[in-house]
């Protein structure tokens, strides 16, 4: 059953190419409106290419960008049920001055596909919809229960989907969730994730004046907002980065010697991190190592910020008011209102006088997660990764959010698999994104190979 | 003389009105390069509208922007020559949300011309226009030579006007130079302004990455740009306002106890600085009065800020770099070289270890000046002030800056007087800006009453 699944994946390789360059050339941006349009597209042409491949396939409504589900249930009742969840939706592209070809129209260079998305995610869960059609195609029959859903809100915090969840459990009802949403350490390294960090993201506004006025007027004799914000940002942390804000820290997880030993065999220095980013050193809190604060320490990032004129040339003006956009990573044990909530305070105690703050915090503020590292479904993924990888899967803390994965595991009581097709250099978030070609085929692989696993190690509960 | 004039001046009132909601129509913005074909297009109208009138004008090339140059010599050269020196350029607009109606849609709404560049300084300098009209018109003859020099960018920092006046200081020989670019205190409380502050301008770029970065990846372990800069924007300036750069306040002339004290008669209350900017308090140096701040007292402010991601949403981005425009307003003996130097310094070495700083310091920084209060020409404004406004003038040190006086004053050996017809609540500079019909009219008044008492009471040395 493999190999012919294998050597289909190898004949199909071009197409399977092709297709996806199709799908990530739709500018599906969940945070812009005027892309909302091109969301509902992306949704239709992901459903359609799931009812080609032999699923049955929706394109379901929900209060913001719909959803797509999908699956196929030939197998009988006491076969297990695999859910792969992923989403068509994708960051922002700006600065799209950086980009070296245009986000959305995807180009092969270099045994790379580069387009927004490409990597985050429709590149990683695509794999899967290879895979199965692979096995489906040369088998007319899938080892497993298959159901997909893929949402199209996970890049602005997936407010539909824990409604969504909580309301369809019979509908999502699987033996195993598998999301493929995360990075490898290196293309030889399969990584599986056992913790992800929570998310909270906010708006602050500080407003000196009712009006921009003229600097030469009015210099020295008005709070400037510009410059009170900056104040404010640079007292929430202090010089080697820890955050000030008080009972910040209060309810963090702490990592017992046995995981710190663990974590510490994770293959990442400086010197990764420099070459991934550019950066000429590290910054954070010293008392923790580069994986430790990744995975296991809560940040506060100022991902945005702008106020008065920014256009060529000068403008002598003092702005009325001046923004920032915050977001915080949580780490277990967090509670994402309670921390928003001391941000907020802690950001109003700090307000001189002269200035208002209003804090908006965004609805959709998620927990961090903790996995199992021991389920028979991720030792199904351990065998899978490492008959495709040749090399023994790590297991890590993420740094980044997948807000759903608190909701899978809490309302539908499955285990959470998370084996990453990504690389770290896939510029995800950033101007020039890109997928490995090779990730991507050998993600299509590890995905069959993972399923076959699943059918010999797994009773169904009824799908 | 006086009373033909004063009647062609009432007569024609709808006309001028009309005259310069058309000049006013034309975006004449000279910072931002899609708006060049505007500012051409202000030179040419103006210098049409001088033709007209019965003055020799022309349009001259600069490296940048055009000046309109027009004059009448038909007094022999006994009689002195006044120059009236403008500017027909304007800030940008933005920020467009703000405005009630389009800044360059001239509207009339009780009592104000709203428009971009009404008060600042289209219709200031087109009441001397329309002053010279009326004497002309109706005397066939001037009580003076006139030379109008009106520049297209003053806005940006004047960068051709100071190699234009040192080149042609023969061609611009007056026997005094006459401004209206600044603010009466009161609609009745006429204004001479006998100080302007200096500016320099610059912008700084950190940057801590080669590449935008994903927030959740890379959160907690590298520098924030964002915070770099905001980190070292606070620490520009102590909680109540003082500049701590070393040496900043090094060369500033100290006022002495009569100066202060009449300063100190100068009608500006804290209460007139809220109603003004709507700022819940003033803000800055306690150590001086408000009116003190303004005109004797240097400053450092931020114009505009920006970094990572302002659009619509989250985006969970930590950004390659961050960027912030800065203007500081000089005054008397400090030189804006050395300033910027120091500014640029200090920057330097509050920079954090992973951080890079740029600064850029824009070319045309301006020194401050102060000027003559007992010359023949101030004597004839002031005569000329009390008789339209029926209030004797007060004598103002200015907050903001008008590069060429300097040049004026030291290349052509000319008395500048400074009088200004806007009103402090004009919002220049700002969304809304606006001219009071009044203003104008009785700026109109002023004009032809100040060329008459020119006529009387200063000899020419020969335009």
């Amino acid at each position: 059953m493999l190999r012919q699944a294998l050597a289909y994946i190898e004949e199909h390789q071009a197409r399977f190419v092709q297709e996806l360059l199709e799908f990530l050339s739709i500018p599906s941006v969940s945070a812009q409106p005027e892309h909302a349009r091109d969301v509902h597209m992306a949704a239709f042409w992901l459903a359609e290419q799931l009812r080609h491949i032999g699923l049955r396939s929706e394109v379901l409504r929900t209060g913001g960008h719909p959803l797509v589900y999908a699956e196929w249930r030939g197998q009988d009742l006491h076969a297990p049920t695999v859910l792969i969840y992923g989403h068509y939706d994708v960051q922002p592209p700006e600065p799209m001055e950086q980009w070296h070809t245009p986000p959305f129209a995807p180009e092969l260079r270099e045994g790379y596909i580069y387009a927004r998305g490409a990597s985050d995610n429709k590149g990683q869960h695509f794999a899967h919809v290879k895979a199965v059609e692979a096995l489906l195609r040369t088998q007319g029959t899938l080892p497993v229960n298959i159901k997909f859903l893929i949402e199209g809100e996970e890049e602005i915090g997936s407010p539909s989907l824990g409604a969504f969840i909580a309301a369809n459990a019979d509908l999502l009802r699987c033996d195993c969730v598998l999301i493929s949403d995360s990075a490898m350490r290196a293309p030889d390294q399969p990584t599986l994730v056992y913790g992800l960090r929570g998310l909270i993201s906010m708006e602050v506004t500080v407003r000196c004046l009712e009006r921009d006025v003229h600097s030469g007027h009015y210099g020295g004799l008005v709070q400037n907002p510009i410059f009170v914000l900056a104040q404010m940002l640079a007292q929430v942390k202090d010089a080697e980065g820890r955050v000030r804000i008080p009972g910040f820290y209060e309810d963090v997880r702490v990592l017992d010697d046995e995981e710190r030993a663990a974590l510490a065999r994770v293959p990442y220095t400086e010197a990764d991190l420099m070459r991934e980013t550019g950066a000429r050193c590290a910054f954070g809190e010293p008392e923790f190592s580069l994986v430790e604060r990744r995975g296991a320490r809560p940040t506060f990032e100022v991902n945005g910020i702008w106020g008065g004129y920014t256009g060529p040339g000068t403008k002598t003006v003092i702005p009325a008011e001046a923004h920032a956009k915050i977001t915080c990573r949580l780490v277990p044990y967090q509670d994402p209102h309670k921390v928003a909530q001391r941000v907020a305070e802690y950001l109003r105690s700090i307000t001189p006088p002269g200035a208002t703050l209003e804090v908006r915090v965004h609805e959709g503020g998620s927990p961090a997660v903790l996995l199992e590292r021991d389920h028979p479904a991720v030792r199904a993924a351990v065998r899978a990764a490492t008959d495709t990888y040749h090399a023994e899967p790590i297991f890590e803390l993420e740094g980044g959010s997948i807000p759903v994965v608190a909701h899978f595991r809490d309302q539908l009581r499955a285990p959470v698999v998370l084996l990453g097709f990504g690389l770290p250099d896939d510029n995800i978030h950033a101007p020039n994104e890109r997928f490995s070609l090779q990730a991507y085929q050998r993600g299509i692989e590890a995905s069959a190979r993972f399923l076959l696993e699943m059918s010999a190690c797994c009773a169904g509960r009824g799908a």
